[in-house]
């Protein structure tokens, strides 16, 4: 019998996560104070951040230490599963070994809690009483409701409310972990009544959330807010999944020639990839893809730049590939790939070329993501199709070309609570939507690219 | 750091199934004819089921093999984890060890693939092209869906309507799966038309959904029906779970000293609970303990009598705890724990005392799983909810006592699809239902107990 899963014993779990940012040939960019222009220090997001988290933002650290209390409570879930997936070989026909790691049995059933957790904890041992964050289709904010639960911290989260009202399977997944979970805009907020005055009928953003979540954070010493991408810090947390990972492969003695994750924020991308990108600068030979969908083309056509985080322009400029703060991509089923930037360590990763992109239809996810589930068994959310198509493009790829590669991909989740897209999908309701050239610059005209952004040419 | 998860490699997944059958004290009371009233032998079944699985039906084999193909599919999920609930023991401040058997972590989200996984293997080799069942919220036919795609057999579920109406993320699934599902009452059998010229608005029942599947089983030389519960072999195949717990819970150096599952058809708690029946017999001192609803008291108040397995008549009858074919439970939310009868193993042991039956109001099956699911993170299935409610009362119960007593339940599924329940739990909207005495004595009417069932007094 072939073995199917390679598992880890609890005693083997990484100890420490792993910080890309010491190993970049390119210094990052400095995020930079809206207000000023100058570099934003610790002291600018300490109303909304506790420090530890802080540090590790700005930390040059290659490793950082897991805290016991974070390892016990990782142990609900961790380490995840590596899997072989001889049967969509075998249906594919290629001469590629496939491998994915299994994220979704986390009780929330994705990556998410892996930076959730580490979030709650330093924010339960800095003082916080009371979390607060937006979300769209409710991925993230289970995740930090169910982590906040698990430190006895309150959870209060603004959810848009187009998804609130019709997404309500992770809303009540929020509640039944004790959260407080509000349609965004809400009465609670001066962001939200002044929407709300314009537009009682609105139906709410990832912007107005994220701005009433903010507000309600810095309006009070003992609650903070808390983000699910983008930040170095929630990159960082997820590293501990590539970090299994590569201690499962070495179990089998293959080694990738292609890593894969898909990337909204790009946390999920970035908790795999990230230890194999160190693999990569020391010297290994390994196409490391970063999966978008064709209507949110933030790194294949996004410009790097200094741009919002926000739509609503509160947060300090970060340097990132963007398509614009105000570009509003087409609500696709992947919802948490529709973010208008991408985190500024993947962009400089991309920058450097030790990483790239690609651009996926959403039709060709759901193809992918059914073929996977008729041989795999697993159904995963949309968001993770584009990880699952593009690795069945790098298969049959490698069956024309006759190499025997080895493709690995994070399978970042389940999609249970996403099954109306499957439906949406079955019933030809679902179309592809590349964007025209001059919808991209008419959503780039508000922001300028860094006209001599610094790129390593090592690689 | 504590060992919060006991793995088995997947070298070590069980190679047998065990037949609680061999070891039962009481020979088992035949099945009769529904038209002679004479015993039921394998000729009588062939119509609808493959002689692979009548032969095991039938066995009185200890172990029966795991065939090779079957077994290389379990690994898509099993061996399943084995937990340790350090946070619900620190919560309930109990001396009480609580272990649990997550089987939650299949494709499906349930135990129901593991024998779904085997009936279509032995469908599959027996020249079965297709596969009928029915299904009420989805939990049974959506396992079987997945597994008939991984042996290539077309699947055709008749949903009951109301459900399919009301709980589409499951229909969703068999979907994505490859699966067939139509509401029931349909048009396409004869059952089906019957029930519509009554009564063309009618909501279906799992009743009416049986007829259907048979009817379209019998109709066609290579289309067989399929069951998820209650028959023999369907339990056998279960046993895998409680085969593999024991040899987790060896490298704990822990034994149970209360084992609990929840009990509709009978067959997860079968699948956790037979293989310590037989430490059992062979003289362990376990306190073994299947669950119900009040509201469907099959076990605590129904009597040990010969009665048809469905509403309409259509089965053999078989020996076994009922309310009789005709008793309607009250709509609860778990769904699955709503038949009128239950395993004859399952009935045979209760009467021998090798196990007993709790029964447990609606309302403390929420308070448990949220309880669970804001210490332990995983947020449970309402029917998995009864099994925690009681490893709540024994873990209470151990403290008043100051017993260290190591309690084991099996979590059979998670709730992500059934998300419903909580909101209506916490909306207030649900009730506890206690049936009174008339109630039961009208639904017992049309059945005649056994005057003198056979008993074991060893025990």
């Amino acid at each position: 019998m072939q073995t199917k899963k390679i598992f880890l014993s609890e005693s083997e779990i990484p100890r420490q996560w792993y910080n890309v940012a010491a190993d970049m040939p390119t210094p990052m960019e400095p995020p930079l104070h809206p207000g000023t222009g100058q570099p934003a220090g610790p002291e600018d997001f300490a109303p909304i951040f506790p420090m530890p988290l802080l540090e590790q933002e700005m930390s040059q650290d290659r490793f950082i230490d897991i805290p016991e209390a974070v390892l016990e409570k990782y142990l609900i879930w961790r380490p995840t599963p590596l899997y072989r997936a001889y049967d969509l070989e075998k249906h594919l026909d290629t001469p590629a070994k496939i491998y994915f790691k299994n994220e979704g049995v986390s009780p929330a059933g994705s990556h998410k809690p892996n930076t959730a957790l580490a979030q709650a904890y330093y924010n339960k041992i800095s003082g916080t009483k009371r979390l607060t964050t937006e979300t769209g289709a409710g991925q993230w904010g289970s995740a930090l409701s169910m982590c906040c639960k698990l430190f006895d911290l309150e959870c209060k989260v603004y959810m848009v409310k187009v998804s609130y009202n019709q997404k309500p399977y992770r809303r009540m997944m929020m509640q039944t972990w004790g959260a407080e979970c509000v349609p965004s805009p809400s009465s609670e907020t001066a962001a939200g009544r002044k929407i709300l005055e314009q537009n009682p009928d609105s139906p709410g953003s990832l912007g107005i959330a994220i701005s009433e979540a903010v507000e309600a954070a810095v309006q009070d010493e003992t609650t903070k807010y808390s983000l699910g991408s983008v930040l170095n810090h929630v990159l960082l947390h997820q590293t501990i999944n590539g970090l299994e990972c590569q201690k499962q492969l070495a179990q089998t003695g293959d080694y990738p020639d292609v890593v894969i994750g898909c990337a909204g924020g790009g946390s999920n991308f970035a908790g795999l990839a990230f230890p194999f990108v160190r693999d990569k600068i020391n010297g290994k030979d390994i196409d490391v893809i970063a999966v978008e969908p064709t209507s949110c083309p933030t790194m294949t056509r996004g410009p790097f730049a200094y741009d919002f985080g926000d739509t609503v322009q509160m947060t300090p400029l970060i340097a990132m590939n963007t398509l614009g703060h105000s570009f509003v991509p087409e609500p696709i089923h992947a919802g948490g790939l529709r973010y208008h930037g991408i985190s500024p360590l993947v962009s400089q990763l991309l920058l450097d070329n030790l990483i790239r992109a690609e651009a996926i239809p959403q039709l060709e996810t759901f193809e992918a993501g059914v073929k996977f589930a008729r041989t795999e068994g697993f159904i995963s959310a949309p968001e993770t199709d584009h990880a699952v198509a593009v690795a069945i493009r790098e298969a049959v790829k490698a069956k024309e070309e006759g190499k025997e590669k080895v493709i690995l991909f994070n399978w970042s989740g389940h999609g249970l609570v996403d099954m109306a897209a499957y439906e949406a999908y079955f019933a030809g309701r679902l179309q592809d939507h590349a964007l025209h050239e001059d919808e991209i610059q008419r959503a780039l005209a508000d922001i300028a690219p860094l006209p001599k952004p610094k790129q390593y040419t090592g690689a």
